[in-house]
């Protein structure tokens, strides 16, 4: 199984699934192509929480602000999972919910000849040449994946492409500052519902649950589900990722809370 | 087969297939995940006219506004095919699609404990239990679909979990008003095209195809196709849905009509 | 395997899934359904880019202003591949890529009875019956990939609903204007990220790259790669269709340039 997770929209994906299918007859199960456009750490918050609900599986990520550069593509194994994707920081939040300890590897580039040799299936050489190109969502990433997945996770390193490695890129997600009185933290990402998620774990508000928390300069009642206030009505509530959300009853957190992503959420009590 | 339907857009689809993953090696085919956002009427019409064109399957449906309280979790069976969603109504119009007699089944609750002991792949409790989540998609109504799947749709009532029920909710459409020389309906949805589709039956316009209909203040052709009047134009036709549409050539009917979701079309002639 | 594309957002690609999968097991692969609306030329853009990248296929393609009008539907059969879908263009491009030489054929119409004989699975009829719909995707373009897939991309029209014909309509892509000094182009498509995508080769400004070039009014570096210019910031570059591109770094080119799809490029140096 290989899973496919971009910030592409459309129609870039339908490329990389052409290039996975020339060399795989794996399931290829979209995870979402709508995460967070050139936003690290928002689609590294989305992966955690995704991911691990999946069996084991290769996972291809390609969220990649710095296509063109020289950043490397990557392969991580943790536990029964590979990742593969860029090296920016986006693969290790959701590799530590897969296991304590994760292995890391560069995948080695080349100079291939381009074989637009007439007409026919366009392939792709492994290994990769990323100078040649600025799509490596189709061109290193997708065929990385096959190559992974059709070794094996387990042994997909008997391959030379992949060189085992320490240095990778870390994307630490920014802790809230809790103080008496209140706690600060950060929007982390806002759903496609409006939900506001926040870096604040929902234990700062679960002995306040039927009361109320000032957000910013806005009182809000906090409650355990969104059915709790009158529609249309604001909610500070725990969401299923198990950090402090704000919502809206049949509406829009981040309209009616006025906050969105990278905003500081003051929470006062 | 497992067909997915909900609102959710982006990315919590992702984690409902990980979860039917996880339990079953069916294949997963995506309705749409942009039925109209918590829209009972609207998705239940889309069903409708939709599932039919399915196989046997196990339909997976979440359109959810009430998602957090104590509206049950069900399955309907119905001829060869399998609903599982929430007690709202969606899934009865096109149950009736289905078969004339269908049956209903709950979905038992249990206060599982959080086996959240580490790294890993995360496993969803069964029977589920809904008051430790706001995501039902992925806690209740995946693993559901999954276990029916599974067991089967002939014989997943021998699982404890499925629980047979006289009750459930309905959630009728509304029928238009016909008297001498007009029919009133109501807009049910507008798909991504613009195409307004209301609930009169395409027979109201059938014997004026050609000629003329007053919709509420402005004039337009009855035509059976769009490009049977010039582009941009304004032309009432009968959908494949067999209901009245509102539409334009190349153009929006919503905008060149002036109307959209639950607005009254009066069409007098 | 059959890939499908389309413009029609959502959920109409849900029934044309039903439809092929009443008819054959073969592996479903969407490319993208959120097309061009309506736009055959870069519809045809895109899939000359991507389709290639594919394993032999049957490509099942609705992007088709003119449904319900009697343009015939086609199966063309180019090397290993064949593409189903409406006789307006879309789909010649895309087989000069796959094969120098390729074969076309129509899809035979019938006057089917309607066979809305009760509940069920509602079965499209063989050869199909275009006068009877509005939505050629599930009533004539899927049933067609489906029996052109089980009956094989080499022996398909012994099935006598598939007629060789010598006419089809092409669809020419717009050339550039080479002049002394400059090259005037028309841009494609805009893809979801704002890239600028037009028809000038990218040639045109390989001898250009690390120097500038006038677009249009405003004058823009030539670079390899988005990075090479700060955040925000235009830049000309060759995408990976070979293409020139107008862009901007962690931005959008169609807003930082102000051109739209079928405007006018004129690179001046």
């Amino acid at each position: 199984m290989i899973t496919l997770s971009s910030d592409f929209g459309s129609p870039y994906p339908g490329a990389m699934r052409g290039v996975l299918l020339q060399s795989t007859d794996a399931r290829l199960v979209d995870v979402s192509h709508s995460f967070p456009r050139q936003d690290v750490r928002g689609t590294a918050f989305w992966l955690k929480q995704i991911l691990p609900y999946f069996p084991p599986a290769v996972h291809l990520v390609v969220v990649d602000p710095g296509v063109g550069t020289d950043r490397p593509a990557i392969v991580v194994r943790a536990g029964e999972h590979a990742l593969v994707g860029p090296d920016n920081g986006v693969l290790v939040p959701v590799a530590r919910e897969f296991a304590d300890e994760f292995e890391v590897f560069r995948v080695a580039e080349s100079e291939s000849a381009d074989d637009d040799a007439g007409p026919g299936t366009r392939r792709v050489p492994w290994p990769p040449d990323p100078a040649s190109t600025t799509f490596h969502g189709r061109d290193v990433f997708a065929p990385g994946a096959a190559h992974v997945h059709e070794a094996g996770i387990d042994a997909f390193e008997a391959d030379e492409a992949f060189e085992p490695t320490d240095e990778y890129e870390e994307f630490p997600f920014p802790e809230p500052t809790v103080r008496e009185g209140y706690i600060s933290g950060t929007v982390l990402v806002v759903d496609d519902f409006g939900n506001v998620i926040t870096n604040v774990p929902g234990d700062a508000v679960e002995d306040r649950m039927g009361g109320r928390v000032e957000v910013n300069t806005v009182r809000a009642p906090v409650r355990r589900t969104y059915d709790e206030v009158d529609p249309g009505r604001r909610v500070v509530t725990v969401g299923s990722h198990g950090n402090v959300e704000l919502a809206a009853n049949h509406g829009r957190g981040d309209k009616t809370f006025g906050v969105g992503v990278d905003d500081t959420v003051k929470l006062t009590w």
